[in-house]
């Protein structure tokens, strides 16, 4: 019996197959709740969609590859740009700028702010509005939490993302992976060109403050091994190495043969609800308090590699 | 104007005294509420304290020195267990076993569950009950959070260390940055021998499952920036090169001229009260929408080198 902490998949880790407890389901289905690694390894194929490829980013750093899902329901006019830009081959040879420890790792232009030396940006708008929040609507449909949130009326998952809200409102949370436009101290200050990805405790203050463009799907791991900067704020300081981005592309854009074949469980179906209670209170043995509370960051949304 | 996320400074991240932005004091303290790096800028002395060298644990690894300060006050066992441990030099040539990304890495003996392989634990007690939670007491003020929590009746800072609570109970929080001692199945299978550090998004669930012992103050990015395991549950597999533990010692039985000088803002004063509403309600100018809120997880408690 080896002396372990229990599994935690949250919102940015594989699935690896391999050690789901196939073995436990056909004993307990009958007699208690599944917990997640039975729910999924019960799934149905449908219960998964393939992320589509026009809204899917490849960061590919020397490490390995980081895959980047697109919100374009939140975020229409950052994704667009962020599409231009990469289509354009604007971020390849680019750096990791900034990691600064139980906060963000940003990349792109060391030069954004100077118009002079700047990366130039091609069919990409310099400078967009802010897109904080959004009205809710059908083709939005959240599953609430029940525990309610520290920082918002309510929050839950709406099409494969963390998002809180008020009211008519809905936005995209700043959990644990996700990805966002970074910008100066306007809101129209941002474009696309500087992004940054959440790899600590999450930031939740800067809802509403930034507009976040996605999700990391695969490869956290990519951003969060990297060496922390050493200046203010993080920011990589000589004489450290700078990590170069090998290139920034659209799945759709990257040959066949080179894309990284992925599904995400779906978030609005009956099985990511049991799965989110499954969470909630834990009956896996390990656990002699079952919880039953969970935090919108703590929710997992599972990525698997195509079976 | 760089493009800029703010500052931000959680639990386990160092001042460094550099960026304090001390000019933005004279003009604006009559006026406005300070901000966070105002605050410590113009923070008094015995504002801060030095961490028991009994209490403080050097982490030696390759990369450089983790400390953590123990929590005596919270799990007294399984504090005297460590210090037992680590004065027979218990932990050193051992190795981290695990790094799950965005949940924790662990290090201990790899044969601690094989009585005839595993390394002899000495005077230290192989099985301690769980110090799961604890009455409140006058002795351990709690600087309560106006905001609520989604895993507890109340949440705050005691002592240095985030709690949550319900009644007269307390107990530590998992947020990130914080150590706790491996168990198996059953409460009172800890011992102090294998230990974990959150480095992802703070575990809440874990919460009264497993005796937290102490918080890292500085150091973080030595365990954070390694790499992930590859096995299940995120296990160093081979070929994975392991990291050894130099050293576990108490700062206690260090050589004084090998100590690391640092000082922890007390959390027991109007000054830490002022603090976490400057982090709760934003004035910098970055910020559009001040939030209003906090959470738990995202209260800094300052750690700085000595000036």
């Amino acid at each position: 019996m080896p002396r372990l902490l229990p599994i935690a998949l949250s919102l940015s880790v594989l699935i690896a197959a391999t050690w789901l407890p196939m073995a436990a389901m056909a004993d307990d289905a009958a007699t208690k709740p599944l917990g997640m690694a039975e729910l999924l390894a019960a799934s149905k194929p449908d219960a998964w969609r393939t992320p589509d490829p026009e809204q899917t980013l490849y960061l590919d750093l020397p490490a390995g590859r980081v895959i980047i899902e697109l919100a374009p329901d939140f975020a229409p006019a950052h994704v667009a740009n962020i599409q231009t830009l990469a289509k354009a081959h604007y971020f390849d040879g680019l750096s990791v700028l900034r990691v600064q420890e139980n906060y963000v790792a940003q990349w792109g232009d060391p030069n954004a702010e100077d118009t002079a030396k700047r990366k130039a940006l091609g069919d990409a708008k310099p400078n967009l509005a802010g897109e904080f929040q959004r009205q809710r609507s059908a083709e939005l449909p959240v599953a609430k939490l029940p525990d309610g949130d520290v920082y918002a009326e309510f929050a839950g998952v709406s099409k494969g993302f963390p998002v809180a809200g008020k009211g008519d409102q809905i936005w995209l949370a700043h959990c644990y992976g996700m990805v966002g436009a970074g910008r100066g101290d306007t809101a129209d200050s941002g474009n696309g060109a500087e992004l940054y990805v959440v790899i600590g405790h999450s930031p939740r203050h800067l809802d509403r403050n930034v507009t976040l463009v996605g999700r990391v799907l695969l490869g956290m791991e990519h951003l969060t091994t990297l060496q922390r900067g050493t200046g203010a704020l993080g920011f990589i300081e000589p004489p450290a190495p700078m990590t170069r981005i090998t290139s920034i592309r659209l799945a759709a854009d990257t040959p066949k043969a080179e894309r990284t074949a992925i599904e995400v469980l779906r978030t609005d179906t009956p099985l990511f609800k049991q799965l989110i209670e499954a969470r909630r209170t834990r009956r896996e043995s390990w656990f002699l308090e079952p919880t039953g509370r969970i935090e919108l960051c703590n929710v997992p949304i599972p990525v698997r590699l195509k079976p």
